[in-house]
């Protein structure tokens, strides 16, 4: 990048010259030619072509290779649905609590947004959100895109069910969706009294159709499932429901035998984002880029690995690191050609340190099923600069 | 809300057979329809509207009376150009540095973003955020949109400053765009060191068209006008460039006969939301809400008034309270039916209190420009639960 003065004048030139190759809008000469006039609603620059991985019609990623920061943009944010995204009109919308309450209650929207209200930036991620590799050619978004980082306006579950007077003796409530699938998820009455929150907002606007429009619950922390979206229905009981999603999918054996059912929290866990596949690095300088998350509140160390797991050091994090959201590091590394393999490794607050593939399928047993999988991934640094996922078979 | 069990199960059918009213796409049960695919990119639910203010075709407004939180979609924070809007392509782009440098350089996009990162939620402002209101039916964003707040990810300017050797002697530097206006601003090299960035990201992927794209300077807390778009050149000097916009536009006088030239920073301020225009409330129990903030850092506290300004209450602040973001402040009131002004005044931490309009014209003086007026505003909520601006001239 060292230039002479007339490198300078010729580069600036030049560089301007380059301007039609790029984009059909752009003038050869922008300073030229007034620019568009202001809008009711921006859009993307015509380069760009930032998009989700829709990994099939009930679900579609985030595409972490592309992205920035923690804020995920809201149509950017991953979604999984089990019956389609519903239309429900905010007319159409109401919000029912009994069961073992003082007072059954409906909520209108306008009645929820009348409470006091609360917003919070919260990751979300899908218990499933390990994706199954297409061999080297993976990225970022395809193997973890099912997480993604919102701020999250709504009104505290727990001010609702004050509202309704929960009856002593109750331990779990069901919540339902008013989607095709009618998706119903037992909750523990501890979470709803605690941080849930039934949220209609999403960065700053209404939540998007696939978030649960006009209105979800929202388990910070905890696996996606559980936060019901198109919320329509809450049962306030002294058991769990033992719904058909819990039965049927959400339930991991354990290697001792045991079997764990109810396993919301989602564990510490980091993905480097770049270098990763599809980009090809220079040698020199190169910055290590992530994100980390934890159910358990914050993220407190991320340690990298540029050989493999051999040595770690630590990685150096994004002020603000907030409780229950992704978490930016980055990590200053000189590549001088060699092959490498760049690892990421999370610990939280609580001291968990993020497993290996092998601590975790140990743990786990032969039953392991795709839920709740949150192992150290790895990217392999050709010679040539390009770089792959170091493919590792989940199967 | 509160209803027997007939209401209930009734209820709950009533609301679901309301459906078709609110919009074409609604079904009359969305459980029985299956819902839409998954997509590479969201949209919004059909019935939300929310959309910028557009004042003129070089300016448009968040709609704040709509929003929630603090993070303000892309597509919705405020633009103001002098020019139009440049369509540049990224290849197109370059940002030459040079002046008292002991090494003119040229840096592309890419080598921008090769270098460490940083990413930041910070509020951004137009000096002239005081908009000349319509009467009682202003709504917030008319009043005050000209202030939004993303995340902002970016190399830091010293970094470049440094690869390229600032000489000894260099107290300022002017930042020109590429934009049909070749907007150029001075700025103390102090800034420059210390937390400028060159942004090109912003809430997590590329900056918007409208914000720079593909790269700007961004000198938190200070006017927009400073935060050069489409930065295409910086020169270092030893004094101020007096360019067109400092001489014509920017420059304040003051009552005690000085005026102030490079007014930079903005004065801590605050709005009120909600309840505000075009809103109309019931009796019972309303949360205030609104935004605060400061160019000097972090809000310490947001003091409500609903008598007109005789008496204050201490607002809550939604945490985290961020340096030089917008902050959200609530405040729960009890309105009884009686007409209220309700306003908000933010005090930051450096014990600086937002000025009445009084207090403030006596500071600027008979000559007081439209910029950098940063009065408490107030609401007029009227015995039917209409609520308006109460207006104040400005001109």
């Amino acid at each position: 990048m060292s230039i002479t003065r007339r490198d300078m004048l010729t580069g600036v030139a030049g560089a301007v010259a380059l301007g039609t190759a790029a984009g059909a809008q752009a003038p050869a000469d922008p300073t030229k030619v007034r620019g568009a006039a202001s809008r009711a609603l921006g859009q993307r620059a015509a380069p760009e072509k930032v998009q989700r991985i829709v990994r099939s019609g009930a679900a579609s990623s985030t595409p972490h290779q592309d992205l920035m920061g923690i804020i995920t943009p809201s149509d950017l944010h991953f979604e999984r649905h089990h019956g389609g995204v519903p239309a429900v009109a905010p007319e159409q919308y109401s919000l029912l609590i009994h069961g073992m309450v003082e007072r059954p209650l409906v909520f209108t929207l306008a009645d929820l947004k009348r409470f006091p209200s609360h917003s919070q930036i919260y990751f979300l991620e899908c218990s499933g959100n390990l994706g199954r590799t297409a061999g080297p050619e993976t990225t970022p978004g395809q193997l973890a895109g099912l997480t993604s980082t919102s701020e999250w306006t709504g009104v505290r579950l727990a001010t609702l069910l004050r509202e309704a007077g929960v009856k002593p003796g109750a331990t779990w409530l069901l919540a339902e969706g008013m989607d095709a699938a009618v998706l119903t998820r037992s909750v523990p009455i501890e979470k709803a009294l605690d941080d849930a929150l039934v949220a209609y907002g999403q960065n700053g606007e209404a939540l998007r159709p696939e978030q649960g429009y006009p209105a979800r619950l929202f388990l910070p922390g905890w696996e996606g499932n559980a936060s019901v979206k198109w919320l329509r229905r809450i049962e306030v009981s002294d058991r769990p429901f033992m719904t058909r999603e819990e039965t049927s999918k959400y339930t991991e054996p354990f290697a001792n035998g045991t079997s764990r059912m109810f396993s919301f929290r989602m564990d510490a866990r980091s993905l480097i984002t770049s270098p990763a596949f599809p980009r090809t690095i220079d040698r020199g300088w190169n910055e290590i880029r992530g994100l980390a998350w934890t159910g358990a509140g914050k993220i407190r160390r991320v340690d990298v690995s540029t050989d493999g797991g051999r040595t770690w050091h630590a990685a150096e994090l994004q002020e603000p690191v907030l409780s229950l959201a992704h978490t930016r590091f980055r990590y200053q590394w000189q590549w001088k050609g060699e092959e490498a393999v760049i690892m990421s490794r999370a610990v939280d607050e609580t001291g968990y340190v993020q497993p290996t593939r092998a601590e975790l399928l140990k743990l786990r047993g032969p039953g392991t099923t795709g839920y709740h999988l949150n192992p150290i991934t790895g990217w392999l640094v050709r010679g040539d600069g390009t770089v792959v996922y170091r493919e590792e078979a989940w199967a």
